[in-house]
């Protein structure tokens, strides 16, 4: 990190440029560092690294003071990161920060996570990046309890950097106060139950998502999921690598 | 697999439901298993894992015919794949496949393809899951030069199964033919240049989507880009669980 600036840091979501969560990550982080913000001009849930390439992506400036530029886009989370460092940036950030989402990405959650999407793209543009949720639904969610953890773990991920394709997957129990933060692994959980009927009045088969996330693994107290049942900030290193290593290796008699 | 019974089989994509790689799919595999299609009803190229919740996801019937089903659905891969399993299919499919994917889905591309969301996903529900690619966009791609590895690839699979959640990236060079397979690891690769102008007569800032795929490590003769390159069809075991287990270690001492 330079020393004769602050740190310059872009920032994403999927819940969209309004979000609560992400404005709370303005207000947090915009004292100690430059914000480029390029956020969903709507809701994105669940777009995990999907991107826009069927039309065009645009975006829109919002907001342009010293220290604080805001930015509307029509894609996915990963366009936002993708069109800010290619277009409408003139630098490359020192961190890459998504969220703060509202509602968890542990576990398997990882993959439909839009939050996650905006880390991962920054991971594979080798940028230090960092995704922040709070497992809350609601769009009033309460994130003042983050606040001195998000602070810090900026701070410390600006400090030691992370290696290329990783990135950090935080997540915050809803809680008003942590018992302190766990580095752990992905819990194995399963969703079942995943759909309801939504009955339309000319007929036809809908259904509305919803679901039960089943811990796979209750017992193991190394996962993300031990540690937000427990009460700890959930921090799990994140890969942009997906290869099964030791499948790789069994498959080698079966594939020859 | 229950040998009184053909194997059955649910087939997805991101293309969509017409899309030429999905039909051969179907012609290729329908003799020897009983197929239930569920794909999306139009396409969805770089939907990543994502999934719709904001809205409903519905889906009709196309064709119902003994030994294969046809469903057109109104979300993506992942919802096609979660939809079929929860609610439209009255069993488990031994195997779940995706694709044949019109476009490279090796090195990160993983991240962006709804080919591998359909796998992904049936490897989070425990099923044996295989994702198809050839490297070849066109809408009109001859995908005949694949057949007989497709078959042989979806039967040692429904023969030796796979370990629970992790599937295989299949990719294929554009070639009349193959030198054989490799069981590979995802390559190191970077794309640049992602973005060109898209102007539009009003003005404002819209581009499309473009870019080059750099591979990082050209010389690693164990990636799936080194494969495909050479001629090889790649086979990429691809793990649910993205934990950056070395970096997990390093972090202890940072975040305690």
């Amino acid at each position: 990190m330079n020393p004769i600036r602050k740190p310059r840091l872009l920032l994403s979501n999927d819940d969209g440029v309004t979000a609560k969560g992400l404005n709370f990550l303005i207000d947090v982080l915009v004292p100690a560092a430059d914000l480029f913000v390029m956020a969903p001009d709507g809701p994105r849930s669940g777009a995990g690294c999907s991107l826009t390439s069927i039309t065009p992506t645009s975006y829109r400036v919002l907001r342009d003071e010293p220290g604080l530029k805001v930015c509307a886009c029509s894609g996915t989370p990963v366009d936002c990161v993708k069109l800010a460092l290619d277009q409408a940036m003139n630098y490359m950030p020192d961190l890459i920060v998504g969220g703060v989402n509202h509602g968890s990405n542990a576990s398997i959650n990882v993959h439909y996570s839009g939050t996650m999407g905006v880390a991962l793209e920054g991971a594979m543009k080798g940028i230090p990046s960092v995704a922040f949720s709070l497992c809350n639904h609601r769009p009033d969610a309460d994130f003042t309890p983050l606040q001195a953890y998000v602070r810090d773990i900026v701070a410390r991920t600006l400090s030691v950097g992370l290696p290329p394709h990783t990135c950090l997957n935080v997540n915050f129990p809803d809680l008003a106060t942590f018992k302190g933060v766990r580095v752990c692994r992905m819990a194995k959980s399963s969703w079942t139950h995943e759909y309801v009927p939504c009955p339309h009045p000319y007929g036809g088969r809908h259904f509305w998502l919803t679901g039960t996330n089943e811990n796979l693994e209750p017992d193991a107290d190394d996962t993300d999921l031990w540690a937000l049942d427990h009460g700890y900030v959930a921090i799990t290193p994140t890969a942009v690598d997906v290869t099964a290593y030791a499948l790789k290796e069994q498959l080698k008699s079966v594939f020859k």
